[in-house]
């Protein structure tokens, strides 16, 4: 799940600041562009993890929490404790229905925290759980999730050590929230982050896109269309072992694209930079069924959220090395090459589609999935 | 705020385990007493912080989250990264109404997970802060919770370093949950745990119990009662800081007195050990609105939530210096001395009256006043 961090360090970089020249200043280092956050009242949008959110948290929050460390979106805050380099992550889960093909409430809370930490270049060590549930939730919907949540930490091979219950009368809440926090050591082989980009990277994806976000929206039953699609949540971390191990410092960049969807996580990192990012629709993974629904309903897949899959940005010489690395784990198979950085037009993500037209692809505006994880 | 952590190892012990005698056992090392949770459903009690709160901890979430490190109800989860002893703590937040009389629920927040990992014997390094958001929340309501926020970690000195934001649909949510979770690193002085506690320990207290819960109370406007009274929120670790100045190992165990007061504190320390406390009612300082109060509402002021006191257990012969350290602290005045360790009855928190009788402080029962924190 992304988080919407207020600051974060860089995870590392190998070049000196330079601050008399702005052009080559880290991207890290810049201030981040001002924004007004003006609208009367908070909307389902400003949550849903594309512009509005953006404005919410530059315009509103990262102004008051302001820190030494300058504002960076990110998917985890990365600091040092005691002289070890970790990173944490926090994450609300409000998904609706709490269970689904492939997955739950529970298990994203689980898998979207480990992930965020992964993208970071860090492997989760210890995580905690707050609950906020409805009074007269059946106990068993809880027992589930709970076991769930055990599972899923099980297999990510990280104790849940701790966490807090409250309870709000019925209707006040949806059942059951779920808040997941997580710490993981940095592992040595990053240094990753948007400044270390550069003209002619390579733009891995995991997996085909868009599964998640579908599934839940035919979960609602709001659409009469039946398919075998299930969630994706799963974690990304042995993708990221495996980069880390096939790249070296030749991986750049990481970010798992839920609310938002690859749209949106691309637009982020290149959005005021001096680069642009080009990516081939024909070389996005995408299921038959993902498709059809996003024609039906006038969605674009880039925008759909994802819980099992990943980006990274790699250096053109161990592209070819990292793609193999990944394909070659379980649930790897269809990873590909998706795109690359590009020089022009700075700033900004464009598609070249099917029919070898161009397109500018934005990032997501207004909510068309709500609750999605 | 008191955290339910799942499982959490004990700060330090000097004494080392001795396995074949049961009797001699590390408390924090025996294992949790099996409870079952046979609840149908989840009502306000369970998250009340008394015995429904423990029952549905115990009974359903720390079976399936058991760790190596064994069960053990605790403010923070303590454990090493990377050779740093740190302590982490997560906190749920959906008090009732926002803003009260001396604080709002962003304060509580930030105070109340500085607090857990205080009473922990750690510094607060940072902090993650997860709003759940009601669609149509005033943008300004939420602006002024996260400058509230922001102005209480400032005063605390410590940095939000990051967070999420979720929102969901109006009617679904209370207007604004906030959830925090901490980390610190353990303060080398410290020494904490319940396995520490000797017979003739004495019982510290910072100052007047129940003012926030009856603050809430009064501000839900339930009772036509008018009074002065203010949330005592703010941070403890001014007074832990004195205290491990200057009382060395001689300081055994802290805890903040939140949901369940200081009566169900107590009985946690002292639950299935081979001690117990005796207080003395008379010692306990209480504002006189909080006596008539719980006076007029049948409520034991033992049991109200407390958001800026913290209890102490200390050795006899460092009592006198600890006392005087707290009270030599801005708002620790009125601080007192409130009762001692005992062999006698185990397991089990006895007052003594005014009246010169006794009578047995059990732990909360039921919820009456949800919604506190």
């Amino acid at each position: 799940m992304r988080a919407l961090p207020i600051t974060a360090t860089r995870v590392s970089t190998n070049r000196p600041p330079q601050p008399h020249n702005v052009d080559t200043l880290d991207r890290a280092a810049a201030p981040a562009p001002r924004v007004r956050f003006t609208d009367a009242q908070i909307e389902m949008a400003h949550g849903a993890g594309g512009k509005a959110s953006r404005r919410l948290v530059e315009g509103l929050i990262a102004p008051s929490f302001a820190n030494p460390v300058l504002a960076q979106l990110s998917d985890a805050a990365v600091f040092s404790l005691g002289g070890t380099r970790v990173a944490t992550t926090a994450d609300g889960y409000v998904v609706k229905p709490l269970r689904f093909p492939g997955g739950s409430i529970g298990e994203l809370a689980v898998n979207g925290t480990v992930n965020d930490l992964a993208v970071s270049g860090a492997r989760a060590h210890a995580l905690m759980a707050t609950l906020i549930v409805e009074a007269g939730l059946p106990s068993d919907v809880l027992r589930a999730e709970i076991e769930t949540m055990a599972g899923a930490a099980a297999r990510a091979g990280v104790p849940i050590v701790g966490g807090d219950t409250k309870v709000v009368e019925h209707g006040m809440a949806d059942g059951l929230y779920v808040t997941t926090f997580g710490i993981g050591i940095v592992d040595q082989r990053a240094s990753l982050g948007p400044e270390r980009i550069a003209t002619g990277d390579r733009v891995l994806l995991t997996g085909p896109i868009g599964d998640h976000g579908i599934t839940i929206l035919l979960a609602r039953g709001d659409l009469d269309f039946e398919t075998d699609l299930r969630s994706d949540t799963r974690t990304v971390w042995p993708f990221v072992d495996a980069l880390l191990e096939a790249c070296g410092s030749g991986l750049r960049w990481m970010r798992d694209p839920t609310r938002g969807g690859v749209a949106t996580a691309l637009n982020e990192l290149v959005r005021g930079s001096r680069h642009g990012i080009a990516i081939s629709e024909e070389c996005v993974p995408l299921r038959s069924e993902v498709r059809g629904a996003c024609e039906l309903l006038g969605l674009d897949p880039l925008h759909i959220a994802n819980e099992g899959q990943m980006l990274a940005l790699v250096a053109d010489d161990v592209a070819d090395a990292a793609l193999a690395a990944v394909q070659a784990l379980p649930g790897g198979e269809q990873a590909a090459c998706i795109g690359e950085v590009r020089d022009t037009p700075a700033g900004t993500v464009i598609a070249t589609t099917a029919y070898g037209g161009t397109r500018v692809v934005d990032m997501l505006v207004g909510d068309p999935l709500p609750r999605i994880c």
